[in-house]
């Protein structure tokens, strides 16, 4: 076992070494330019590490690791055109630099070519991982539509959130580690707990995102702090706020959610503080913290040695930036 | 061996009996809408077709051929989006009848349901269908990006724009019949004689439609005569009229095409006069008539009875509407 810092570069050698362009170029220039624009690539990295965990030689689930990236980036292209985002980590998105065909179509052959790195498999495994991308594929399909349907509903509950960010989100992260598991050839209870683990985690992660966008350390959130407050997005916090409210707090949040000032710094300070009022702030940590014991607990199942269990462990708290 | 009514009445009834409805209901909605404005169904009869002649019962190769119909709509909803087309057949195109962002999400979806089909067999065959598949998409996302290429460029040669009516609409009709050969287990060389065939057929059909849309009867094409004329669409009959024409019918030809008069009819007349003058009508149809014969020829290498061959080969004559 190696630390996170290993697989970081096996993914990225990976991606600096590997060119996907070919003709015809206005195809493939943005599949190219989409993947060198980095991020975390905290999946591959995480399909490299469960194959390493369950006795493979993590190299084996390279393949596996990059479909999962390529299907990530494939999400972000096509996200961004409905989201409407002019930058994506710093630079243009691709519908901005070319143009919507463009991004639906490289987006399209982005999809199609994460399928094709399964085929280094032999069939069984190749059926496996592709079956799980299918499902997992589909189901952030599904999140993305919940999202949007969520922007244009008032009465959007506490389960259904939660299920949209697992769709949206978690079923990614849970779908990366089993597919490390696949190649690794465990048992198959070992590769459903582990995609228990990746989900859960996966879901705690994404509430952190909520809880840090309204009250993260503007020196390293890296975000502006407010982003969600500011354009009237129904995250877990606000919905929590609401049920949580009083008459008066609530009637106070729904003005503020239904406006867009110029100047947001009051909007921003007022919204944060109906959180605190209303205790969504603590309910949400409670909900983070609940999520990754409910990782951490599948972790105990597991039929690996302890010590590799202790290293997913710290990897969940490393990534939770806390100790829990 | 049945006769073509029979496979088009189970493909027919497959999709008449088969809701793709769930939640969310506005990803899905647009899947049902767009597969239930029906079609010819061409390329899932050739697959069912292609098993029977393989000896396969037909309804073994069902599932793949539902991928390969679940492929192409997906194909139409994207590329709608990219030609800004209100219309599909007489009814309102996905991005019109509900929004671009619907389109997209729905469109993505129908590719990634296009594979579960696959799911259906077992590793081996799943592994060949999967891996013909995710070559023949990309070669087709290939195509249209040629396509839309072409549209910007004056300089497209000959074998440039049959390499992109190739890979646009072609391979997807190998490949529907390779398909069928693969669930019916047949030779890996019948496999990719019926590719080849398929291919031929598809690129002659294809060249058909370009000679049609200038030189078909009003009373049976379908679609209005002169569409590609009037778009100043640069077909396979105007690349050759261009190559074979005399200077003085160069720059007539080329004039015309700069321009989009509101009464077309004066253009679409001259047009046709110059097609015909240059010899390009008959360029086209020796081409249709070496495609087909190139189709046909592949068939005398099948490893099949001679009356499995006449099938197909009536098949072929059948789709071309003449006999050559």
């Amino acid at each position: 076992m190696l630390p996170i810092a290993h697989y970081q570069q096996i993914v990225s050698d990976y991606f600096a070494n590997t060119s996907f362009e070919k003709e015809p170029v206005d195809l493939y220039k943005p599949v190219q330019y989409i993947l060198s624009l980095g991020g975390k690539r905290m999946r591959p990295v995480l399909t490299l590490m469960t194959a390493d965990i369950f006795g493979a030689d993590c190299k084996e689930a390279l393949p596996a690791a990059v479909a999962v990236e390529m299907f990530h980036n494939f999400s972000l292209v096509h996200d961004d055109i409905m989201d409407d985002a002019p930058l994506r980590r710093g630079n243009q998105t691709v519908h901005e630099k070319w143009n919507l065909n463009t991004a639906i179509l490289s987006g399209d052959a982005m999809l199609i070519l994460a399928y094709q790195f399964f085929e280094e498999y032999e069939p069984e495994t190749f059926r496996s991982l592709a079956k799980l991308f299918s499902k997992t594929a589909l189901e952030v399909c599904e999140g993305q539509q919940w999202d949007v349907d969520f922007e244009m509903r008032n009465d959007v509950t506490e389960p259904e959130y939660l299920k949209m960010i697992e769709y949206k989100t978690a079923v990614l992260v849970g779908a990366a580690m089993k597919m490390g598991a696949i190649v690794a050839k465990t048992s198959q209870e070992n590769c459903d707990l582990i995609y228990d683990f990746g989900l859960n985690l996966g879901i705690a992660f994404q509430l952190q995102d909520d809880y840090l966008d309204a009250f993260g350390d503007p020196a390293t959130f890296g975000k502006q702090i407010g982003g969600d407050i500011i354009e009237n997005k129904k995250t877990y916090l606000y919905l929590k706020a609401l049920a949580q409210a009083n008459e008066f707090e609530k009637q106070n949040l729904l003005q503020w959610f239904s406006v867009q000032p110029e100047d947001h710094s009051d909007k921003v300070v007022a919204v944060k503080n109906i959180f605190r009022h209303t205790g969504a702030d603590a309910t949400i940590k409670q909900a983070i913290e609940d999520y990754t014991y409910k990782a951490f607990a599948t972790l105990e199942k597991l039929d690996i040695a302890e010590d590799k269990k202790a290293l997913l462990k710290n990897f969940g708290e490393s990534l939770m930036q806390r100790n829990v």
